[in-house]
């Protein structure tokens, strides 16, 4: 098995999440790759910061761990996240997740496979209610 | 998508995890089931407390989120894991995970299906280094 310590000052450095495919500043903590492509990482998301669109062929599990945020998809379904909630987006689901425009994001990332980004969001996406 | 509100009143009762596979007590909340599977949930274990030997036919993560415990595989692999730390256990892995001996512990279990459950873990393999 593989353990990684969540206080180990070895650990590489996180990284901000490239403009490619995230609105604003955003930092990747990439905790952990298994051998079959799962991987846990932790991701924050300054106030109004949001990925792209995109989408994951096995889903995506968000744990919210600190803060305040937003997921939607396409269809309109989703909403305001906060610390706590628990989201599981379908595989293939269009979707983009990111902060509250008042409040920051941190949460727990559980995928299968790099995700496959689309366009950015725009702010009247951003906005919806 | 779907959202689990982690402070909802309304979410469904924890359950004491079955003497059939787990020695002392532990209880399970169980978040989030999802179509293909892939489940996520919480559990605490009570000092002294642990599962029985198990596999899952496409390993599991765990992530510590509170207290102290120990992973173990049948090879001596694992060990402590504490509050932060994050364990990824390979499909089809044999192993076991619980509190340490003086501390509780709570981590987040995800899994792609229910375990294949094994042996209880003896006091001997419990205690080892």
């Amino acid at each position: 098995m593989q353990i990684v310590r969540g206080r180990d000052a070895t650990a590489p450095a996180v990284k901000r999440m490239a403009a490619d495919y995230v609105t604003g500043v955003s930092w990747a903590d990439p905790v952990l790759s298994g051998p079959d492509g799962t991987a846990i990482g932790h991701v924050f998301f300054e106030p109004g910061s949001r990925t792209f669109w995109h989408t994951h062929r096995n889903g995506q599990i968000l744990q919210v761990t600190s803060g305040r945020g937003i997921v939607r998809s396409r269809d309109g379904s989703g909403g305001v996240i906060a610390v706590g909630d628990t989201v599981l987006i379908p595989a293939g689901e269009e979707h983009w997740h990111g902060a509250a425009p008042d409040s920051y994001l941190v949460h727990i990332s559980i995928t299968r496979e790099a995700p496959d980004w689309l366009e950015e969001v725009s702010e009247d996406d951003y906005a919806r209610d």
